[in-house]
């Protein structure tokens, strides 16, 4: 491992059902046929979860595939996974709830492993709940609808991975957008990125990324807001929110988090 | 400025009232009389908060102090107020709502330079509100109560001066151990720090604190925690939590944030 964070790879859910370029790019980026990939199913309650994505990535070619039964933050202590960590190329956490693998993993060796290994080059991706769970700050749950009330949304501590950005995922499918704007009202300094099913940003270690999938990431920039009103607001009444700006980007897009800089793939403009 | 982070000074709210040995403290840390402090009255809806805060340390003795009228976002990306967080040799925030610290700094130009001058030297104290504010992960409203619930504690991104701990502050007064029991259990990575009226944790840039005032700190540490039902409880029942050790710091009292060790004041055990 190196001096260079590894890609950080929300997906928003239900990417196995559609065609699977999303886990072959991921399988591609970690090595291809060579990759270590360590499946981490805590998120999830049905026991075929994690097995039934062992075998996806073997018919992709990955032949070192193994699944860490993570049950509770006893086994996340246990040096045997903390090693398998570190001996991975990259990380697949499957769907579920995300507060299962907050309070399982969060603090224990299993999750130090994951900040220090992403830091040296170590992939991490994560589906619907493991999106969720990548960042500092996450969306513990909430509730569907567009205008952005206080009651929408609970905010924990997640991963920690990157702290200028909160994930949200199924995002259009679920109509996410008020519970996301709702998010990021709170304090205006992270960016909010919604990722609908069958989609995924990979985040470079450079903080730019590129949408890969069949849906969008609709980006949530408040760099520019004027006024949010979530300290006066009550709690299930709606939040004004003034001067956000918003990119919808499907395959092939990128943005420059650093730059804050949106740009659409170039089959779609014609430009190289 | 240089290459060490300035203190990180949570206070638990009340503490003019007292004798003033906090505020003494913090004036001393800056530079006693030649102290350059800024304060920053965002927090209240009351006009003499910022003006009583100047008078306090002018009456110790320091010359150049300074209130910051931070309104609206708008002032907080003015450069003019960025130069003063600048050329600070210390802030101070004031309580109110810390949901108007973060609507109204967070994402700013005041709030990053005051995040890029703390990690070079600048030092932040901040009281009730703006002890919520300090750190990564802030507890932007809740309800009083020992048994920690869901319902409790709703959490939203902070100033971020660190991502280590979750400050409550009135601790003892109003009654904060389950709200800060609940934040803390959503994800046992980050420490809990619950600081009472009249007191405050000088956290000094290795990350150890030392308490000063007439109340106490109390520590929650989830480093062994070995269950949280967080994950599955209902967000208006009681959760149950397995393992958390808690320290109760007075006066003189220190605490290790990485070595996560505790001692009591050398007064209290006669030792040296």
């Amino acid at each position: 491992m190196g001096n260079e964070r590894g890609y950080i790879i929300p997906i928003g859910g239900a990417e196995e059902k559609e065609g699977g370029s999303i886990l072959e790019r991921f399988a591609k980026l970690c090595g291809g046929s060579s990759a270590r990939i360590a499946v981490i199913p805590t998120a999830s309650q049905d026991p075929e979860s994690g097995p039934r994505n062992e075998r996806h990535f073997r018919e992709m070619g990955v032949r070192k595939v193994r699944v860490l039964p993570l049950e509770s933050r006893q086994d996340c202590q246990d040096e045997k996974w903390v090693r398998k960590i570190e001996d991975a190329d990259g990380v697949y956490m499957t769907g579920g709830n995300q507060l299962r693998l907050s309070t399982t993993l969060g603090g224990t060796g299993v999750a130090e492993a994951m900040r220090r290994c992403n830091a040296a080059g170590l992939h991490v991706a994560g589906t619907s709940a493991g999106a969720s769970f990548l960042s500092e700050h996450m969306i513990a749950y909430g509730d569907e609808g567009s205008t952005p009330r206080a009651s929408l949304v609970t905010l924990a501590p997640g991963l920690g991975l990157s702290d200028r950005f909160i994930i949200d995922q199924h995002f259009r499918q679920r109509n996410r957008l008020g519970r996301l704007l709702a998010a990021i009202s709170y304090n205006p300094r992270c960016l909010g990125l919604g990722v609908d099913e069958d989609t995924a940003a990979f985040i470079a270690p450079d903080d730019t990324f590129e949408v890969v999938g069949s849906g969008a990431v609709t980006v949530i920039d408040p760099s520019e807001m004027e006024y949010s009103s979530m300290d006066s607001a009550e709690r299930d009444r709606p939040v004004s929110v003034i001067n956000v700006r918003i990119h919808v980007l499907t395959e092939g897009g990128t943005y420059d988090i650093s730059a804050r800089r949106a740009r659409v793939a170039p089959a779609l403009t014609g430009k190289p």
